[in-house]
């Protein structure tokens, strides 16, 4: 089908790629305009403006957005209400937060524009092995997308799901995401029992690559954490410094919310946020309080 | 070649059976004179002691123990010790402690016995799937038993290797188990945050399968949660009752002993013990202080 595609990053210029190959026709904007001529030169029909991307759809229009969550997916989504018409879609494909994803299906749904929000996996490589979806809206507009979903996904029947009504898809993968954080954090640590273990001088690649086949933590992080030990199992170029981009602690206040013991997915969180200290007031009134107590030695600045 | 193999549960049966498919000749021993007979009858050579098996291999000789850890393993390594001759082989494939594998070793060294200690994944799919195998030892008694490693493993150039030194091996597997419990946990605490969201009538099921294809969740442990889900959603014939086997406690030891932190791993281990408790005198004496400092509220027995 004919659909478009806004903001051309990593993912929305990896699917619009799957989108083409798969035969449709995507119609991209995004406001770096190299990207836009870099995806016309793949096939794509390049867009100058969100006026510009409707001018060139048919209705119903399908507006797929691949967008940093917050502001930036907030704007574009009030600007195309006004540029859409009735029985339009805008998809967000991007990782907002639910509650959001409610509260805009719900001001969308006045002017007759459906809203559908999917919770979307698979990084980088995703183009090649196809995406992991998470659905949530109505039926119906689900229905009109099914060709992309089946295009987008690893496979037509499988990787991707309608899980819900507005909001559930992104629910959904910030649970997925929350997890995705324990499953990290517990490899993580493991790795580092054994490389503190010198007495058996471990070859940590190849542990990851043994595990790979057969083992009951064999995973799609454990193969790349095997690519990145493969590359140097030192890490010599990386500081060990973790970000966050939300998902993770959105997944925490749910937990809260919901009266959820999560204490691994809700720790894994804050060894981001320790990873990130250069030091820590805790840590120093800890050593305060001992050399208070007990005249214990401290590390003085 | 021609091996033992001591010890046929879930494990040392099926692990047999593979032998057998792969042409090996297998002698098998355990103390329940019914696992016996069904593997002869699979073609295994009956034992019916340690010292029948010991007459039904040739040197040098090689006796693959699956036996629970501890007092079983122990006991079955000094009697073969005794009756064992130099250049022979003993394997531990169970979940030893590398400690006790590590003093094994070095027992048997003076009788000229080699001890190789292989930590084995895979559990009751390994039949059909093979057995990821982490193997410590001296290289010479690895390299006797490499078309055994070759027909247990996945495929003979994976899913298996030497890792170092007599005790790697099982401290590896014991790693690889501390991992496992912190990926289960993380998996655990995401199902049951979606579902206490009732607002959208997730189904697990559902959502599980979606994840086991293009999304970065991805595992072998996703399968089975996938598999449980199937069955029954809700787990209704289950209780949220969690056993450990040692390796989990083995692990935050070792950090512990290493200062390595592994908060998440260590949590997972204590989520267990919280999985077992009918009632829990420190949440009692939480309630009683809040009883005590602000009158709140309390549950009685």
């Amino acid at each position: 089908m004919k659909l478009s595609m806004i903001g051309l990053g990593k993912m929305g210029g990896n699917m619009t790629r799957r989108l083409l190959r798969g035969g449709h026709d995507v119609v991209v904007y995004d406001r770096g305009a190299d990207a836009v001529a870099g995806l016309a030169s793949e096939g794509a029909i390049a867009a100058t403006s969100l006026m510009d991307v409707v001018s060139k759809l048919t209705a119903p229009r399908a507006v797929w957005m691949m967008l940093p969550a917050g502001d930036v997916t907030e704007d574009t989504i009030h600007q195309l209400a006004d540029l859409l018409s009735p029985g339009d879609i805008i998809i967000d494909g991007g990782n907002s937060n639910y509650k959001d994803s409610i509260r805009r299906a719900g001001m969308l749904q006045p002017k007759g524009i459906h809203f559908v929000d999917v919770g979307t996996s698979g990084g980088i490589w995703g183009l090649a092995e196809g995406y992991s979806m998470m659905i949530g809206g109505e039926s119906a507009a689900v229905e009109v997308l099914r060709s992309v979903f089946e295009t987008l996904a690893p496979a037509a029947d499988r990787g991707w799901g309608h899980v819900g009504p507005s909001g559930a898809g992104h629910f959904t993968k910030m649970i997925h995401n929350g997890i995705e954080y324990g499953m990290m954090q517990a490899y993580a640590e493991g790795f580092e029992i054994m490389r503190a273990k010198q007495d058996f001088g471990l070859d940590l690649h190849q542990i990851a690559e043994i595990w790979r086949h057969g083992s009951v933590v064999r995973s799609w992080l454990l193969d790349l954490t095997a690519n990145a030990l493969k590359a140097d199992q030192n890490l010599s170029d990386l500081k060990g410094w973790v970000a966050d981009s939300g998902e993770g602690r959105w997944t925490v206040a749910e937990a809260i919310d919901q009266d959820v013991p999560a204490p691994v997915i809700t720790l894994s969180l804050l060894m981001r946020f320790v990873s990130r200290q250069d030091d820590s007031y805790s840590a120093k009134l800890l050593a305060a309080m001992r050399n208070q107590f007990g005249g214990h030695a401290v590390k003085k600045e």
